[in-house]
């Protein structure tokens, strides 16, 4: 899709550009060596698609993109000292190459360079006051993350409002901010906002999947990381509901944290359980689910569906519904 | 005074009935911990005062004012986690109440919060944008800060600098935040931001004094604090500049960090040299210079002398030059 390359590669060259490192270099050269580690780069290319979808002129968008790739990028700082998580994108994480005190404070600048970077366009107050919601949001979902590995039992119910907190609003935030730029309608910027959502809670649940079903050169990270480290993500949930009795004492058994097993061994043990319950073709189908649900609403907003293609293709290649 | 007891009283009703505490309560409550501990709310107060002297309406700055004691309890959370400080206001911190992970996710809650409570007034994108400036130059002070702990020689600029950014620039944007909120003109708003940051100046030089003549019943933290943890601070640097060689090698090798010396017999070291070459009196004649030079902005500041009483009374009682 030329559209989407081209987007892509604008934005490239307009992040190439921005100032990340400036003194004191100690604070701000882990925020560029976050910032440029080339990850997908959804949330700008989301709100520069919305923005290019509703006609606005997308150097407008710019900044509010460049602010919600900073944002997105402090809360992997802070989280990965959180989860104490030595990798990202193959690459060590920022407590890791630096320390924790050094990761708390150049997250900490990263989201005040992002607040700052809001305020470089057409509509600052709008898009600071989005800002501003939204990571309140992710902080909620983060800690309902963090109860979650102390908390007996989590429902799906419960779990879909965490991840929904802590990955689907910045990506709807994403959409909304590139309509506002481009003087979208209410309606039409909340009919975005919940295709946001909806695909949002389908890219987690893709994530959950891939952590069991994918390995460290396509996916940059640990196949088997959330087993290890007893998340009880989408698929162990699935199973402890589609299980036989045995099969759900053993896996809280295993995700208990109270019993020794070989790493990966309890990968393999824990995935056999998965195959044989069939976990992945049930998250499959409540992915889906996510994905009608979420273009109903991309259906409701007021264009001609040729004006909506760019951000639907968009959308296929982030699910991998594009094959 | 009684207009200054009468904001303070007003503000405290205000604060008490702010809404620090929802859902998830493991994140808000270290918040609420923080913000309801009673400091001097010296930013608030500094806020509202400079709103008043204008003849503003202290209604609209009452948010302003708690986005602020707000955005500095989020750094007392993060500093007390970098510093490892058990205590603070005589309390325990909110790394060592709860743990590392908590205070890192619920000092960035903190921080958002603030951002949302600056929208609430007449003047918000001014106040965003105020709010955005200042929290990145706490960061730079802060990393700087860090970076003397390991930086063999910090010259007295270079300190001086330390301590605008992470002291002098909140109090002084407070003062223009409450100006901004009464509409106060620009030239106003800049006498009145650098009468902040001569005050601020002074306010942390006093610090660094009473840190050696002060103890923990009165000030809430430990007396030598300073010293035991190595810190360069200006009563170090003065007595590096002017003690005798003997005096600087052995001040430089207590504050090395490579020595093992009982803690209270280096304060009583230290505090001795620093007696023996009057570093009190040297950093009180700084702090005079600094409050003499405050002052004059805020005579510059258009206003007649009568307006301007409250606010001079209050750096007087806050810099204990009241008696």
């Amino acid at each position: 899709m030329e559209k989407i390359k081209q987007l892509q590669s604008e934005f490239a060259d307009f992040i190439g550009k921005a100032e990340f490192v400036k003194d004191p270099v100690e604070l701000y050269e882990p925020v560029a060596y976050t910032v440029m580690q080339h990850g997908k780069r959804l949330r700008p290319m989301l709100c520069l698609l919305a923005c290019d979808m509703f006609g606005g002129n997308c150097d407008n968008a710019k900044y509010p993109a460049l602010a919600l790739e900073t944002a997105h990028n402090f809360t992997l700082i802070h989280d990965d000292i959180m989860d104490q998580a030595p990798l990202r994108r193959g690459k060590e994480t920022v407590y890791k190459k630096w320390n924790t005190n050094q990761a708390i404070l150049s997250g900490d600048a990263a989201v005040f360079m992002a607040f700052d970077f809001a305020t470089h366009t057409t509509k600052p107050v709008e898009c600071l006051t989005l800002l501003t919601k939204v990571m309140r949001e992710l902080c909620d979902g983060q800690q309902y993350g963090m109860n979650f590995e102390t908390q007996q039992s989590v429902t799906v119910p419960e779990y879909l409002e965490m991840i929904r907190l802590k990955t689907a609003v910045l990506l709807a935030t994403s959409l909304q901010m590139g309509a506002v730029v481009a003087n979208a309608d209410k309606e039409d910027q909340k009919n975005l906002y919940d295709f946001g959502i909806g695909i949002g809670l389908a890219f987690q649940l893709q994530d959950d999947i891939l952590d069991c079903y994918s390995d460290v050169s396509v996916f940059g990270k640990v196949t088997g990381g959330d087993i290890v480290e007893n998340k009880k993500t989408m698929m162990y949930l699935k199973a402890l509901e589609m299980g036989s009795p045995a099969q759900r004492d053993r896996l809280t058994e295993l995700f208990s944290g109270e019993i020794s097993v070989n790493p990966q061994r309890k990968i393999d043990e824990v995935i056999a359980i998965y195959d044989d319950l069939l976990v992945k073709e049930e998250v499959e189908r409540l992915m889906a689910d996510f994905y009608r649900q979420a273009y109903a609403f991309l259906d409701a907003v007021k264009l001609p569906e040729e004006r909506k293609i760019h951000l639907k293709r968009y959308a296929e290649q982030l699910l991998g519904r594009d094959k």
